[in-house]
């Protein structure tokens, strides 16, 4: 195999870094790192044959091809031996045609990519096989020999790391302030066995400490600041594509806190296009909770630059940051695609995913984010009827049964349920009961 | 298409109805129904042909053969036409390699079926899809005009059903004894516009009230004795081994409680035996929670004839069965497929849970009955070292959070947890913090 990948800086300083180095900034400018592909040796496919070997792979059964992210393999890590390849069946997911959802707001086209689907119920899956793959390699190479995987991470990252590196049998490591998370939020990575250290900090000293870790070689960083994570997020925007016969949608909505993912979608379509697949670029919508919102106070305010913003508490906790990391790239993403940014309060979400819920989706918070931003988009004029739009869905419901209880009990901050829905109580009477299920069916039925 | 299927008698008794009939028990001995293909006409195909045109299908993007279970339609229900047809894109569930568990247990080919990595988080999606398809395609043909679907149950059932209903926009109602369940079981079916009926009765009353409502066209069923569920679910077995390039395993281990899952399994293999795509039918494991174990007691008596228990509380609640609805399929199963029953105890699934979840797996009680039960035939010898052992999961641990938390919080009833872990409090002092991940290192590179 002839295809290389590497790392570089993003703001273009020279020089180049293997994969395998346990590396995370720019050794120039400190800023960030991002993978470079050798797109002319990728050329030695056609487009035509690109799609048939993704499709080909996409039904098998043989290892590791049937993973959505290492289907890709050559435009993600082409290097990674076989067995080294800690899967979990990555990606695949369902793009679940919203008919009735998409019905109600004059879009009928109107898909979900069910991300959430996934072995630890959430899109991280699909960055961290690839870091925990590369590590892997990396140890086997000798190129370092950091063996504990870390992060700071509350939820979602910290899930997918320790299941990964628990299949792979390396030790993880989460770090948190003590007394920010509860062990119900922990419960994912106490489960898979993770060290978890509760540190007597808040989260940007839990940051401070694991750089400083990183930089003296006691760790290695899983933190989204790490691209290897991009690369594997990267292929929800491929895959989306494949699933509608690799014709590319009018728009991708989608719910960003550190931003990464927005990086990750704008490489994943930017590379269809370099090597020929498609020869358009979705627009994008950046999808922000109104309580943790820089991005849109920047698009809105018309500048490049993303100003660091104290977040305020969201149900979409995973997306409640006010300083986030990608914020560069995800910027470079916005203009190459056309891209807007829209904010949903707590009570647009929580009724967006209330109301999506009554059509068969079972919608985690940041879903509701992005859903109520595509709904204001559609108000707007800005989503036309004949718009063929995807929304992201980052997570599953099945994480947020407070979330959802609490709507449905009305006992959630901020939030005005107009959509709930409470058992019934009756006697154990047919005739009542009967009578009941007839007025039921005579609404339904009209 | 040629193919058909029709409903008839379990026992054998003469006649047949159409799949469209809202028909639930044999009308001459009011036992239980099964759905039968016409075996003659599937033979149009041969065996290799059969197995490349599921090939072809498998997890594709034309609606609606991507769906593990739609893909297979000619052995489902044939006659359903592409619109009226309600899917998630069931099946096509990860086998995963269960690597590092199999290595503990010398059992290298030890495979787990993640079929709770579904829409609704359990297997029960895929009889679901069948029933409400059917149904909508009853509603055309006007073979009958019940609109209301209705069950009693409270977990994956009534949480499947209400999704599957409200995809369909057609009403549904749960039944449930009131007081027995709190809203937070119920917050699917809640979430999805269900209409949940809390009745002054006890379960044996909910069921009695939802016979009547049936029997006078009132609701349509949607309980397992709906033998259109059972035709979903067989795909499983179809599935798996077709995930193992169309090599039938040495044994499957399923957990059970009203024993449906058992028969599907059993009419899976049955028909690939029937229509030469195999020669060999895998062992059975029938893996029940000991608080809830009439089958186990039956094969251990050598009894044919499961006889009801009182079920206790189990924290793999959605076995807990003391009357089990399939038990007369289950037997006939077992018989056919050299099986066996085996138990495990309170104490046993929730370890299973805990060994399983370290090595990368997230696994709910039911399936940690599954492997519990599967870790006792290993040490007896049963399953040797170099069979192919493959664990169904039918739900997702996601849906279990309080267990898991009780277990690593030493809360759970009847549980003396040996591998519990929580988070470590410690000052954020890097030194301090590096000799603790020095030592975990040291242990971990051993």
């Amino acid at each position: 195999m002839t295809y290389r990948a590497q790392f570089r800086c993003f703001s273009g300083c020279p020089g180049t870094h293997a994969l395998t180095e346990a590396i995370y900034r720019c050794p120039t400018c400190d800023g960030l790192l991002e993978v470079h592909h050798d797109i002319e040796a990728l050329r030695d496919r056609s487009p035509r044959q690109w799609k048939e070997l993704f499709d080909l792979r996409y039904r098998g059964h043989e290892f590791p091809y049937g993973s959505g992210v290492w289907g890709k393999r050559e435009w993600i890590a082409p290097q990674v031996p076989d067995d080294l390849i800690v899967s979990t069946y990555e990606g695949a997911t369902n793009l679940f045609h919203a008919r009735r959802l998409g019905a109600e707001i004059g879009v009928p086209e109107l898909y979900v990519k069910q991300c959430g689907n996934a072995h630890t119920g959430s899109f991280k899956d699909l960055g961290m096989t690839v870091l925990v793959s590369v590590l892997r390699w990396a140890l086997r190479t000798g190129a370092h020999n950091t063996r504990v995987i870390a992060c700071a991470s509350t939820g979602d990252t910290s899930a997918s790391l320790a299941a990964y590196g628990a299949i792979a049998g390396l030790p993880v490591v989460v770090l948190l302030p003590r007394g920010l998370v509860s062990p119900a939020q922990l419960v994912q990575p106490l489960a898979h066995g993770a060290t978890v250290l509760a540190l007597e900090t808040d989260f940007d000293g839990c940051m401070a400490v694991i750089r400083e870790l990183a930089k003296r070689g006691l760790i290695y960083l899983a933190n989204s600041m790490n691209p290897l994570r991009i690369e594997g997020q990267k292929t929800v925007g491929i895959e989306l594509t494949q699933q509608l016969e690799w014709e590319v949608p009018d728009w991708v909505v989608l719910p960003s806190g550190n931003l990464g993912n927005a990086a990750a979608l704008y490489a994943g379509f930017r590379m269809m296009v370099d090597l020929g697949l498609t020869n358009k670029l979705p627009r994008i919508c950046v999808a922000q909770a109104e309580n943790a919102n820089p991005m849109y106070r920047a698009f809105m305010a018309g500048s490049e630059k993303v100003e660091a913003i104290a977040a305020k508490k969201s149900h979409a906790s995973a997306i409640q940051i006010g300083n986030p990391v990608s914020a560069p790239r995800a910027m470079a993403a916005l203009k190459a695609m056309n891209g807007v940014v829209e904010q949903a309060s707590e009570d647009e979400l929580a009724d967006a995913c209330a109301r999506a819920d009554r059509t068969g989706l079972y919608t985690d918070p940041h879903t509701g984010v992005a859903l109520a931003c595509t709904f204001k988009l559609r108000d707007r004029g800005l989503i036309g009827s004949n718009d063929r739009v995807v929304v992201v869905s980052t997570a599953n419901g099945l994480k947020f049964t407070e979330f959802k209880l609490g709507y449905h009990e009305k006992t959630l901050a901020d939030v005005s349920p107009r959509r709930a829905n409470l058992p019934i109580t009756l006697p154990a009477d047919v005739e009542r009961i009967a009578t009941t299920l007839q007025e039921l069916s005579a609404k339904a039925g009209s």
